[in-house]
């Protein structure tokens, strides 16, 4: 056993599903879990992804030698002055938030120097639905980690962290909170606003409804990731925004250059494109083998 | 048995799919295929999926009683100009092509008032991966079919055609040509074009690779439908391109729209606008029990 207690503040899917795999893994004795709204906490303990209700963020912190902070990014500050007390040395805390350069911030405002057992974390994962009900023990199973210290987190933290994603089933890997947040623009905050935007035009039309009835497999894959967490995603796309918005400057370009071909009828130009973008697409994996090629710390 | 000898012209993942399709529901005895390459149709053959190769399109028609064209829709014209002396009214021609207005106009256009016997048809199911080697028995299995008969359209041919992929395990709605290709130029050709100038505008930055490297599954299903056929896709969007810019164009001012609320911080009229978003995306599923309520012939 490599903790004696999990403290988890916000058991929706991200952290009930961190959890139950600490607990199938045998990597924690017991759980205690705190969400703000009491209804989330009791069906977590009755499906039995906490062992304890605690009833404040500081209360699950008591006791614990392991915390992990699942709420939207723009609570992290708020919620680490709430407990600042109780962040010990000897205390591994993480996140699982999807902007990085912000938690630090907040870790750096609220914490000070005491943010050096404080280790920023992103799994790549996730589901169409969210909510404790949806917790999964194998969700981090096969998936990336990106760990993002800085120069004050401590190393042998760092190294913790590491071993516990690793236990869990998944691959870590070290960036700066800058090129996680430049690369996450890319790959993952811009095609959820896409997909947002795009599911609301359609269904925001006259004929709306009648369009959706008619929509098949590839709407279905385009638009699965518009069905994402309010609160998570508002504050993704507040945190990231300047990067979100200048890829989607970029994005623009491509799509007006594509749309200039099929205004003037080039079909030679656009089979040319399309074709470096379709075997493009089918060549990607996910989670290719070699590590990212970014530098950390 | 239903027919002696099924035509396909153009043996790929739809075309043959529906040959597969057909001799496992018993409904033709032979299959006769063509396609413009000679390695594809050598292909099919070694598959079982054409039982024999003809050397032209007209010969694939030749003693045919069903017919099926697969092939890219602008080639749609010179196809039926090709065959058009083997068109009679006791055979049934179908496509398979995702824009249904320029099919009509072809077939008007080449085989005049002989254009009765050939019952547009879209067929909503597709594949990451084209090619005959992708053929699949059950990819019409539970999907819809819509057929856009015109006023020319003989009756008695329309009701084969809904018998025939009927059998096939597909459910079939009507619909004019033009409100096909409006409702599809919403659903399907622009999410094509999206994923298509998003994944460009991805891979073709300097980090892109990198960035590629560390994206998850939201990026995956975002952008499977970017590995779309080249010459397929080339077609759709060039045939339905007024259609297509105009659905870009409200999508463009739903994204403008939630651009403003990052830039100025709304956080608010963000959350509400994913939550209705996110809600209503949740909801949707694919082939909705009530067919659409849009005109039929």
């Amino acid at each position: 056993m490599m903790f004696k207690q999990l403290g988890v503040i916000g058991c929706g899917l991200m952290g009930g599903s961190f959890a139950l795999a600490m607990k199938k893994a045998r990597l924690v004795k017991k759980v205690v879990g705190y969400s703000k709204s009491p209804s989330t906490t009791e069906k977590a303990k009755k499906l039995g992804v906490i062992d304890q209700i605690a009833e404040s963020a500081l209360l699950a912190v008591a006791g614990s030698d392991i915390v992990l902070l699942a709420v939207p990014v723009a609570a992290t500050e708020t919620t680490l002055r709430a407990i600042r007390h109780m962040v010990k040395p000897d205390v591994l805390f993480m996140d699982v938030g999807s902007t990085k350069g912000d938690v630090v911030q907040a870790v750096q405002a609220a914490l000070g120097d005491a943010g050096g057992s404080f280790v920023p974390a992103h799994p790549i994962a996730g589901k169409e639905s969210g909510g404790v009900e949806h917790a999964d023990v194998a969700l981090y199973q096969g998936r990336h980690v990106i760990l993002t210290p800085t120069s004050k987190t401590v190393v042998s933290q760092v190294q913790r962290a590491t071993d516990v994603w690793s236990a869990l089933g998944a691959q870590v890997f070290k960036m700066t909170p800058e090129n996680h947040d430049q690369a996450f623009a890319a790959v993952s905050h811009l095609p959820h606003l896409l997909a947002f935007a795009y599911f609301q035009s359609v269904a925001g039309q006259a004929d709306g409804r009648d369009y959706l009835n008619l929509a098949g497999p590839g709407f279905r894959d385009f638009t699965r990731i518009a069905a994402g967490e309010p609160t998570v995603w508002r504050d993704i796309l507040v945190a990231n925004g300047e990067r979100v918005l200048a890829q989607s400057a970029l994005f623009r370009q491509a799509l007006d250059s594509m749309e200039a071909m099929i205004r003037s009828g080039d079909t030679l130009g656009l089979e040319a494109r399309i074709r470096q973008i379709s075997e493009g697409r089918a060549q990607w994996q996910m989670g290719m083998p070699k590590p990212p090629s970014v530098p950390s710390k």
